[in-house]
């Protein structure tokens, strides 16, 4: 009998994990260097936390559970924001404005699995809370760039797909849409890019919406918009402007957005988004905290990979595992005996040290073993340890010396 | 309205944060520099994962669940064991010898919510495989004591208490026990501790069971075994004999373990256990993987950090967050339109920089806030920045130069 990991989430193996820790690592390093603070919420939420804005609809997507006898339902997390929100809204009146706040949790959604799309993955959110003007939507913007120019993407790899909320809503107005069906067109918009032409236009008429509301949005619309003037010379004080486009095509999927919406994707259209964000001022007050702007994005880890991976920025991560600083060997009685002790002295040390199992008098291989693991040195328990004596091998220059124990320590660190 | 996270569950705001990540990142550096490579898994398995080997008893534990529309019963992970033993399985024959794995999963636990057990909680995994000696089992228990020497903890304040399944069950058996009554009788005991004596009488009675057969564990208890004495050698090696001692009151209670077992507790008993662990020899092979010894342990960090409070090793957080390198504040108009790009030019030369928000010419306002922060430097754009010069104070020293911008990194990286 085996056992396999549930559809649409992943085992990570050492060099695996390496591979997403070195991520994570940029998206936490742009973040502090941001001011941003790390928050953390629980896996699973109330259920009701993400019913009671996006409606029972949303149900489908979410792996949703009660525990055996009781009769409160939960949901995996699907994403950061209402968590975020409930968060802002319990420090009420002594939330510090502003709020900066940055996360990497994990996230589940119950759809199929998908390429770029699973159902278990981590998401990189980075939040400000207290800041009406768009200069926040460019700090953020500013923090998603720094994280992705560190993993060694360009302008020319990348593009911010920039849009408002307000715009798209007048383009629709504008060709005919009707106020009610606004919600329902916004929908369909946010998917138009993920399906054939013709697929959309039935899955239009089908709402009974003109198919033809959307055609402005196939050609680069110019639009003027107070926010959208503001952000793009804060944009350029960011020396970001490159990165950035507008396109009135992006609206987002999510209800709560109010104002200026993006998204980050591949230059050339590959894969799905690698982020999305925008605005949405009205959150924190739904969710009983004061009135209070906020902007943030989500960046999850599955396309941002892909993408990576496709440009030659990352590996199976096995260059990314850690290196020992030594690795212990025994070739003889003496130092069979001593080889634990004598690891126990190194780990103490605060070195990364590693030994071998095996018991072996043949120095050639135990040698071979510790050169495999790329330790920097090698100590060898042999002929010269019954005189209590340490040979320490540099593993790069084979340069050879034989130590006393007192001298030990400060040799493998220098 | 107002919204709560789930019961048992907890949100952690910066300072929370960063008190758990203090403590996960003494657990992972002792992993490290004990030559363990991290691991992870998914959040949730196949409901059979965990039923398979403990029965179905365990279900009103877990929270399990199913996809809207799937018929596949999947639960929030209780604890790592399986997990790993099912990625080693999978790794089949490749699997080196030893494999040491390390791993810091959130787990899942339906039960009520007391002091010291949530039902979401952090737990450090520690796990060795191919090496069948109980050197492998000193080797994990030094690597837990490492990290809690790291946090402050010292021999006086925790106690390794040490056992081993077949002392405690020849005890059981020798006093009259029945054979077949052994698993019910070692998870009694396992529980023995946590209830009042006269609750304890009545459950063995209730499972037909002499209460007398439990006497032997009130008193300290010399027995002999070839694995303990193993064992009890290979701990002085590792210099931690004085952190342990052998009690068989001890069993833990989970059915897959088959030799020494062991927890780890606060020396007077205080708290729950911190850790628990032991040899699970049949279990890779139990999920289809190749017949190879192992043993672990897991470490939660909700009693641990009850403890490290307790004996003043861990604050709020609060002076575990990270501090600004630089703070930037702008006390005029060219200042204010240049405040996003000087920052920006902070942050790409990977300063960790922050700014005031705030509008004001008090330049005495702006430097408190920036001290609020514990930046290490002040850039001010005041009446200077209007000849392009930037006024930077050390916030420690007071001491201040004016500066020009192509001097401006290098006196802050210094």
């Amino acid at each position: 009998m085996t056992w396999q990991s549930p559809k649409g989430t992943r085992d990570f193996f050492p060099a695996d994990l390496a591979a997403i820790q070195h991520v994570e690592s940029a998206w936490r390093n742009a973040s502090i260097n941001a001011g941003f603070d790390e928050i953390e919420g629980p896996m699973f939420e109330h259920l009701d936390l993400y019913t009671v804005k996006s409606g029972e609809g949303i149900v489908s997507e979410l792996f949703s559970f009660r525990r055996a006898g009781g009769d409160t339902d939960y949901a995996l997390r699907p994403e950061f924001t209402p968590t975020l929100a409930r968060m802002a809204a319990a420090k009420g009146r002594s939330l510090s404005v502003p709020t900066k706040w940055f996360g990497i949790p994990s996230h589940f959604r119950a759809e199929r699995p998908q390429r770029g799309r699973l159902r278990e993955f981590k998401q990189w959110n980075v939040d400000m809370l207290g800041i009406d003007s768009p200069s926040a939507d460019a700090e953020v913007i500013a923090t998603a760039i720094r994280a992705l120019a560190d993993l060694g993407l360009t302008s020319d790899d990348i593009v911010v797909r920039i849009s408002h909320r307000d715009v798209v809503a007048k383009m629709l107005l504008d060709g005919g849409l009707k106020e009610e069906q606004l919600q329902v067109a916004l929908g369909l918009l946010d998917k138009r890019e993920k399906m054939p032409a013709e697929i959309f236009v039935e899955k239009a008429e089908e709402a009974g919406i003109d198919p033809s509301v959307f055609t402005p949005f196939d050609n680069e619309t110019e639009a003027s918009h107070e926010d959208l003037a503001t952000l793009q010379h804060e944009l350029k004080q960011w020396d970001i402007a490159e990165w950035c486009k507008f396109d009135f095509s992006i609206v987002r999927g999510l209800a709560y957005y109010t104002g200026i919406v993006f998204e980050i994707h591949e230059a050339n259209g590959n894969e799905r988004a690698i982020a999305g964000g925008g605005r949405y001022d009205g959150l924190v007050e739904m969710f009983g905290g004061p009135s209070i702007p906020a902007v943030g994005f989500g960046m999850g880890d599955v396309v941002l990979s892909l993408v990576l991976r496709d440009k030659g920025l990352l590996g199976d991560g096995n260059d990314l595992l850690p290196t020992p600083d030594v690795f212990v060997v025994s070739a003889g009685e003496e130092g069979d005996a001593a080889i634990a002790e004598t690891v126990s002295l190194l780990r103490n040390a605060n070195l990364h040290a590693r030994r071998s199992y095996k018991t072996t008098k043949n120095v050639g291989k135990l040698l071979t073993e510790a050169a495999k693991t790329k330790a920097t040195f090698a100590v060898i328990l042999g002929e010269e340890f019954t005189r209590g004596e340490y040979v320490v091998k540099n593993l790069s220059t084979k340069d050879q010396v034989t130590l006393q124990r007192a001298d030990l320590i400060e040799h493998l660190k220098s």
